[in-house]
């Protein structure tokens, strides 16, 4: 039985390389860098300049390279000349290269066995062995040892370990290399390059931005004497050692990075310099023990079915991971793992990542509504240059909120994400039961963002009612669209609370007069049986996709298959649209609504975008359609880990991660959110593989361990107040301490 | 009394060099340059590099340089990395500069008198005259003369003559300079320069698509020794000479050019030997006698009001000269005096240019039409890369057909273009009474043309018509509609004439079927009155445009002053389009109609398009709307004379040109086109300011000339045969050599 707490790569294939780095990817919040091997692959290049163009992500078509380097501060930034501000990909720190004799360690080139490389989630550390022959007939076992400080979040650790079976003179190569590109750019306009202690490097960055970091390294291995060979972008450093038959050399790396964007300043020599009395063991005690404290508030526990466990502990580690811990910051699409969203931020923070954060560290979930509120003047900003009053939540939000979306379809159409931010914070409020923050320093969020939905809404000749025109709806196949359900419920719910808090945030009486009027009239359509609810007023006058023309290769996205023009006239979904409304707002619909959604829709729905079937396995699960809750949950759960296509390759799909958590706890175990019931209620439906379902969750501040077997269902106070919960339609107060138990009623329905 | 076949500048000023430079370019069809300084402007280089974006021409903000160097040979192109192939920008080979001591004349530092600058439109020629008082104390009286050849359309002349009050020691360069850009990239691969002959430079450029130009250069003066001065990108003789107090120094420079398009391949520098016995007047007397030729047939006088003659004659020598006389081309929108369209080819060509070839030389026109027949494997191709069967036709036009257009909302849904095509082939047939061009040459495209709108097209479900969803019409600010009812109309006319010529265009008798049943279904959307002729489905719910908002300065454009977002919701139009639509088959709308859509969309209208004020003007006209007509008119026979805006600056509006003629012979004189009336028929109304309007105009291959004056009009048949025509109800059969005579009713409305 595999370990459910190890990924693991069992040998070597240049082809799925790519995607192993991605997944492989380490971070502190601070500081993410990718899994690249410490001695780099032959023929790839990384200081390729190329033309990035704007595109669709989901149809885009990325440079193809065995290997790409990535290393992410969040905050750090460089401008492209087609794609606006967006993440810099920082200088590789890793390399940390053995020869024997002339002879490079190179996965390709070189004759190795033995290969074994994995992920511990448990301890967010990255290890590989191998044995390597040598062309000199030595036989080296190999291990590289790695880890990003949970502890000190501005250092990243690395062992290497060699054991030749005859004495071995061996060259270690160590360095930082610059010369690395962003989207095929050079963002840098400053680097240097220094040796510093006779075991050290530093490195200073500026981009083209003027944001600046400072990495420093150091070396250490037994008797090493370390000679500088550096050019203007890479700096290395060489040194000779002679390996006895049997023996070990470690060569221990550490760098250590700081950025322009810290508070304190400190000097990343001056870090490793105080870490220096403790050993790469203690250090990773450290880490580990963070790490330990993280899993205890987030860990879910599927039995019965290993490839699940193993999926989901990798998506909470990636959501784990990726947090940057700062208010001034959220997480961007890839988790930090490659920049193919370029760092920008979605509206995938409020409504997959989120909730993650809210129903298991409600503090660090804090911290993502947070970086809505700091960022609120580039909003504003945002709305100033698109011609309207009050604040424009951006699509792809750099860090001080500034829209740098390229594509003007999404940029200027995509709105709903404003409103998106509002739920983000009301939601937040819900879960800690804090009006205050709403009415506090959420206030001119929700106020500014009412003001811009007033500004934006039209009011049509011959209409009593507002509408909202020329919107793109979370289904980015209709670009254009009037009236879109989805859309229009966020504004409106976005107005009515700024209506309700009223003078609490600042509004004029007239405002909210003005605010409730427009939240009670934005429609939301229906078909002509009054069941359907439409995605938008023209809808039902699309073509009918004709996939079996166009859609040959259902493994692939539609939209590669077909053409743009086509996605833009037919009645194609990439996803869930009305769903997601129906999600969003689950107590407002009626099971046949819901159903009369799902019939419709489903069979138009591409699942191109990969935030599909997180919303559909969620749907699924309330109208009981087990069978289709547990196709999806598979294509989700599965999306990182899904080497035949790009995997993780150009970074993690940290939303999609968001939504397995949401699947197993919003679907599987069946918890209503708090943004629609006021008491903790459940309605578990486990998949016929899983024995058990087991997580932590907090509601109303109040700690909560729930425990799903097939036949009974147990829920844990684990606070320190009474809550009350409500199980089939029964309520009950859960004192502090104590355990609910409850027969399971598993209607499962194939 | 100003010649009303001059065009004059006046005196020199930076800001509106610019706009004279694309003014007052010369072209032979063949090879075309912009009227830049033979001596070129300080710090305005043509070397800088830098980015251009797609984006929509209309509201583009160029580069500000005031001069622009334009060198074009239709055909030659090169590619750019984010607006693909496009018409390169040739090397500058004007250069004719004289340097008194060390003093080079400057239009800016040195000190000129009596500047005046002429474009002769009647000879084709420019002409340049200016003292120039030298720092030295010198009068220098200083006259440049350039033509591009119409009797040898690869050859430039020019001469320079300077005559001083003392003697003058002066110093000539000229050359060519290669280091040019093409919105702002370096198009070329290969360059090389060279001098050849005592008094020569070659030039051979290679573009990154493989295109090839040569250029030969010969300097002529008496007693000069040249001396070579040259470096890798621009090639330059030099010479000296001594010029006595009250002499002259005539220095001439001839240029021919050829290239890898041309069909016979002729040295350039052999073209130049061959002309090397003929004088600057003789080789001026061959240009101007063609010249001659071409006015003959197509000269508009208008008598009483000499701004609107010469605005014409401007707008007709623009078309004269742009006409490439080579089956294999077209006319780009910019009439090649600047590569704003990247010298693509649009829907302006059957619109906008054809019209007037088409009444004034049909071989001309000929040659228009034959461009997209050439170009049809290019239009099976596009279709092919949309997903579609058939041909369709570029929405920007390289010369081989392919899709050029960088931005996908005019490439992917301004597919009007396609039928467009069509009815330019039907029209050239109906004007030369050539049935046999459609089932003959034009066969192809009509069967093509038309199996693309049947796979286009969608048959929703409910309904038992088919439809045309995802298109732009004319009015570029409603991107993505359905059932515009020009685009409709116009795909109906396309599917309905391949019906008709069925088995002679070898369609199959099923084919036919399914084109007539298209044809006849495709809507044209009519309003709740059952009069309006709705744009499209969705136009009713858009929103109001607001101009009070957003419009504040009604001399810009509306695009310029609201975001694109705006434009694309709104009821705002760039340009006519349901007007457009009746004025292409003005006889299947009553003037009810069209009173009643010029009553509703006029409001709407922004006309940001320069082509909206002509189709506006022509149905004011047909509405007796003469306020409103005068009104157009000014606008847009002024358009490339306007030096308060950017006018020519970025080329000539050549469409407009062509709106201009069609103003005046469509609208003001009232001719019916072909393909609205099988009779020639006039309905003359003349502006209060103009006492006469006179014109020679081709009908069912018959030359006649009409003469309007405000109290009659003249009709003389100057063919061999008989022509029926028909004046306000009366017919009568116009003999050979015969002149009917009219009293004009002039129901001029104010």
């Amino acid at each position: 039985m595999p370990d459910q707490w190890i990924v693991s790569e069992n040998h070597f294939d240049p082809k799925t390389a790519q995607a192993y780095e991605g997944l492989f990817t380490l971070g502190s919040g601070y500081l993410h860098v990718r899994g690249s091997f410490e001695e780099h692959l032959f023929d790839a290049p990384q200081n390729l300049d190329y033309t990035r163009r704007p595109a669709n992500v989901t149809s885009e078509r990325f440079l193809e390279t065995k290997a790409k380097w990535g290393t992410y501060i969040p905050g750090m930034r460089g401008s492209h000349p087609l794609l606006n501000r967006g993440l810099v990909n920082l200088p590789f720190f890793l390399e940390l290269t053995p020869f024997a004799g002339e002879e490079k360690l190179d996965l390709e080139a070189s004759r190795v066995e033995n290969y074994q490389r994995e992920l511990d989630l448990k301890t967010a550390t990255l290890r590989r062995r191998l044995t390597w022959h040598t062309r000199l007939g030595l036989v080296v076992e190999v291990s590289f040892d790695r880890f990003v400080s949970a502890a000190h979040p501005q250092v990243c650790c690395q062992q290497l370990r060699l054991v030749p079976d005859q004495e071995l003179r061996v060259r270690i190569e160590a360095g930082i290399n610059s010369d690395v590109r962003t989207s095929g750019y050079d963002m840098f306009s400053t680097v240097e390059l220094a040796q510093s202690e006779p075991n050290g490097l530093r490195c200073h960055v500026v981009t083209n931005t003027g944001d600046e970091v400072w990495m420093a390294t150091r070396h250490y291995a037994p008797g090493a004497v370390w000679q500088a060979d550096s050019d203007r972008r890479v700096g290395r450093l060489k040194a000779d050692f002679v390996i006895p038959a049997g023996e070990s050399l470690v060569v221990e790396k550490r760098t250590a990075v700081t950025s322009s964007f810290d508070a304190n300043k400190i000097d990343p020599g001056a870090l490793l310099a105080n870490l220096e009395a403790n050993s790469f063991t203690q250090l990773h005690h450290q880490h580990a023990a963070i790490w330990q404290m993280r899993w205890d508030k987030s860990d879910v526990i599927i039995e019965g079915d290993e490839t699940s466990q193993l999926a989901l502990r990798t998506s909470i580690y990636h959501l784990l991971r990726s947090h940057p811990d700062d208010p001034r910051l959220a997480i961007d699409p890839k988790g930090y793992a490659g920049d193919a969203y370029r760092g920008c931020y979605f509206w995938d923070t409020e409504m997959y990542l989120l909730p993650f954060f809210l129903y298991t560290d409600p503090p660090r979930a804090c911290s993502l509504v947070e970086y809505r509120i700091h960022s609120l003047p580039g909003a504003k900003n945002n709305a100033v240059n698109s011609g309207y009053r009050g604040a424009r939540y951006a699509w792809e939000a750099d860090v001080d909120g500034t829209e740098t979306c390229p594509n003007w379809q999404y940029r200027d159409h995509e709105v709903h994400v404003t409103a998106d931010v509002v739920y983000g914070l009301a939601h937040y409020a819900r879960v800690i039961q804090d009006e205050g923050f709403l009415t506090g320093p959420a206030a001119p969020v929700i106020l500014e963002t009412a003001r811009y939905w007033l500004d934006r809404l039209d009011w049509r000749l011959g209409e009593n009612h507002p509408s909202l025109l020329g919107v793109m709806g979370p289904d980015e196949y209709t670009p254009i669209s009037s009236n879109n359900s989805f859309t229009n419920r966020m504004a409106a719910f976005n107005l009515a609370m700024a209506a309700r808090l009223g003078a609490e945030i600042e509004a004029t009486v007239a405002e909210c007069q003005e605010f409730s009027r427009a939240a009670q009239g934005l429609p939301i359509l229906r078909g002509n049986d009054g069941v359907l609810v439409l995605q938008c007023e023209e809808f039902e006058h699309l073509a009918e996709p004709a996939f079996e023309r166009f859609w040959k290769d259902r493994t692939k996205a539609f939209a590669v298959q077909a053409a743009q023009e086509w996605l833009y006239r037919s009645k194609c979904l990439k996803q869930a649209d009305v769903l997601m409304l129906m999600m969003l707002f689950s107590n407002e619909f009626s099971d046949e609504e819901v159903r009369r959604a799902w019939d419709y829709y489903l069979p138009y729905t591409t699942h191109d975008s990969s935030l599909s079937a997180g919303a559909h396995a969620i749907i699924a699960c309330r109208l009981g359609k087990m069978g289709e809750a547990w196709k999806f949950w598979e294509k989700s759960s599965l999306n990182d880990l899904d080497f035949q296509h790009a995997g993780a390759a150009e970074g993690v799909h940290i939303a999609g991660a968001g939504v397995n958590w949401q699947m197993a706890v919003f679907g599987f175990a069946g918890l209503i959110t708090a943004m629609n019931s006021d008491v903790f209620c459940l309605h578990p439906q486990l998949p016929p593989a899983w024995r058990r379902l087991a997580f932590p969750v907090v509601w109303h501040n109040i700690p909560l361990y729930v425990d799903i077997c097939r036949d009974q269902v147990r829920v844990l106070n684990r606070g320190e107040g009474a809550l009350p919960i409500r199980m089939y339609e029964q309520d009950l107060l859960l004192k502090a301490g104590q355990e609910g138990v409850f027969e399971l009623r598993n209607d499962w329905r194939i």
